[in-house]
């Protein structure tokens, strides 16, 4: 399957938050939710992505917007799903903002689609900058980084509505306290949902896949 | 141990490369040997140096300035060595440049040092883009990250001398090909010089340490 690569551009207007607020009122005139997604690199967005996709693709349809500054590797896997993937390229850019966004968005196209993923470029720092223009936006914090990443990056934990904690196959390996990285995220954010989950083997999916149909669900009735 | 906690500020000069080349004539004239250390959040880097410093600390004056945005974790547990550390605050920024990394070497102090780690913002995007006036840059991935980070992250691995492959001990547990890994390094940086490495266990450090001191001892010769 060919992945569609589009080259986009940094937006020229300064309101961003502005540009985003009209990105949410143009998605709720389509009926289409969209949730940001954001981590460091190889916390395991796409695999994260996959396995919530195959949990529910064939009752909502699905599209995929993967971010990144050079390689296509991450839209091919999702492609392998079957939903439809649009490849955003940011010329070296360290985030996403809503102009990108939608960008993004009239590239990939929004007829027959409900949810659109947006796998936001690797980055604990810049991405929570900038408001997408997304519904809501979700952190993936992995194991193997440490249970004080809440600590080093605030602004990123302050600004997601949920932190999924990825690869806890490996937390015998690793020195991570589960206790002590929820209360570091609950410090940045006392109203964050906080879902351990494996994405390789698909353990915990199923309760953040629940926490995604309410909202979803929710947000359609009040759009 | 109390740790020195410095807020800095992004230079108000256009001209970073400048300032970057005027820092290293700086560097050559005070015989301090400047090594800039960068990776996504949670690689390693904090623990690299621990080891790196404990290794060699006995006949070399090593200095560490830590940056991060906020907390001052990664000081702390540097200040342990008996090392003089001091923490740069960010304030938010996703990067250091040349300008800030002289506020960091000013207030550290540079008499009686003679190799200065400095470590980056945990980001695999921004801090490549800012010469930070060090004689030598390198980056740490870490197995958990995967091999594929390479393609996605090109001028990271563009901009370093040497690649550390961090976190050794848990290659059984991920689909981590480290054949693979040192090819796509290889691809964006032929001259790479790569070494695998355990930090926690100290596995693979007498390599890059040799490396480090044969570059540090050229570096004095040529100074």
């Amino acid at each position: 399957m060919d992945v569609k690569i589009l080259e986009i551009k940094q937006s020229v207007f300064a309101n961003n938050d502005r540009q985003a607020d009209a990105l949410r009122e143009e998605l709720k005139k389509q009926g289409v939710y969209l949730l940001n997604v954001m981590s460091s690199p190889g916390a395991g967005k796409t695999t994260t992505l996959v396995k919530t996709i195959e949990a529910w693709k064939d009752e909502i349809k699905i599209a995929v917007m993967e971010a990144d500054i050079d390689s296509d590797v991450d839209a091919r896997t999702i492609s392998q799903t079957g939903v439809k993937v649009i490849q955003l390229h940011t010329g070296g850019m360290c985030h996403l903002d809503a102009s990108m966004t939608k960008q993004g968005l009239d590239g990939l196209g929004m007829e027959d689609v409900q949810l659109v993923f947006l796998e936001n470029v690797g980055n604990l720092v810049c991405p929570a900058e900038f408001d997408t223009g997304a519904i809501k936006s979700i952190a993936i914090l992995s194991v193997p980084e440490g249970d004080d990443k809440p600590l080093k990056y605030p602004l990123m934990f302050q600004v997601c509505d949920v932190v999924l904690i990825n690869k806890t196959d490996v937390l015998p390996s690793f020195d991570f306290d589960m206790e002590r990285c929820v209360r570091h995220i609950k410090m940045r954010n006392p109203k964050a949902e906080i879902f351990p989950i494996c994405a390789k083997s698909g353990e915990g999916i199923d309760a953040w896949l629940a926490w995604l149909r309410r909202e979803v669900n929710a947000w359609k009735r009040h759009a």
